[in-house]
């Protein structure tokens, strides 16, 4: 066995040993609006649920050189954003919308995304993902480091877009057509594997 | 196309769509002290890292009937816990942890899962993983739903404790060695599938 004190570490070791330690992560590939109507998209793997009652979910967002990223300077501002979920078909688009361009460029005008209305936000939604979770911002939280600091963003889900052709009768996805992709370390990503059940104890 | 908004689903049609939804999940195996010194060891798959400097990482929680389970509990009282990486060996063993023991009674003892000393907390770590996350709890957030609460529990990472076959030489865990596994919805569970690489654009 080997004990490692992170503070030993760098910041770069540290994150290089933790995004292959806790895998696979979901993907939230994220839509918001700038104040001047620049539509930003981005991939973070930093994502999950938190709850179903609110339907809650949270993405952190790690600051470049002490600036908010675009994404979390956006959500902040306008109080709303869009999580797409990563697939096998669109797995390479949201790779690209990773890309550090300038806030008064559009990653989704870049990538050639296509936008449509969302339902109850007025951030528009990208067509190229089979789900998109249409939030308003809950909370958002900040944490500083030596180094770095991230912001949390928490946030209510207020509709689910669907592509009906992956919902089952009992308001399930069905993850064998969703082929939903995961983030691992580096540039890797991975499929789904064997899919196996385990019956709850009593 | 279906829309589907949150207010019109119960909290059961909610959770269906979410963890079929937002999928693959990693999986928390929280070891935790209560105030009177029971082991309690419990699965999460609403979890993630926050960031690498510091180093924190998320759990959420919800409560059982509005009251606190054991691990969201002890956690704030002690302030300490330990997050293990849920792999192809150690999976059924996490999941007979999800059972629902009164609060003096402990799910490692129940389950034949053998303790061993952590490095910078109290409470013990299972040695049926590879990797341990030694945790201090840095903050605890609650969230109030229409019939649910939920406890999020922010912890820094102050140990890693890893098995040496795993890591590589470059401070990274070697996945295919590691051979993690991940929640979906349901009882159903993944293993990891086909790793890919995509570069990061420029």
């Amino acid at each position: 066995m080997a004990f490692i004190d992170p503070t030993q570490w760098s910041k770069k070791e540290n994150y290089q040993f933790l995004t292959t330690a806790v895998t696979p992560r979901p993907i939230a590939w994220v839509t918001s609006l700038s104040s001047k109507g620049i539509l930003n998209a981005a991939p973070f793997s930093y994502f999950n649920l938190i709850s179903a009652d609110p339907p809650l979910l949270s993405v952190s967002i790690g600051r470049r050189a002490g600036e908010l990223k675009d994404t979390a300077r956006n959500i902040s501002e306008t109080g709303e954003f869009v999580v797409h979920v990563v697939d096998e078909d669109n797995v390479g688009a949201s790779n690209e919308t990773a890309a550090n361009l300038p806030a008064n460029e559009s990653e989704v005008v870049k990538t050639g995304l296509t936008e449509k209305d969302s339902h109850r936000v007025a951030v528009p939604s990208l067509k190229e993902s089979r789900i998109r979770l249409e939030c308003r911002l809950e909370k958002h939280l900040t944490f500083e480091g030596k180094e770095a600091m991230t912001d949390v963003i928490i946030g209510e889900i207020v509709g689910y877009d669907v592509d009906d052709e992956i919902l089952t009768g009992d308001n399930t996805v069905d993850i064998a057509k969703l082929k939903p992709v995961s983030r691992l370390g580096g540039k890797q990503y991975a499929s789904l594997g064997a899919v196996f059940e385990i019956d709850r104890p009593n």
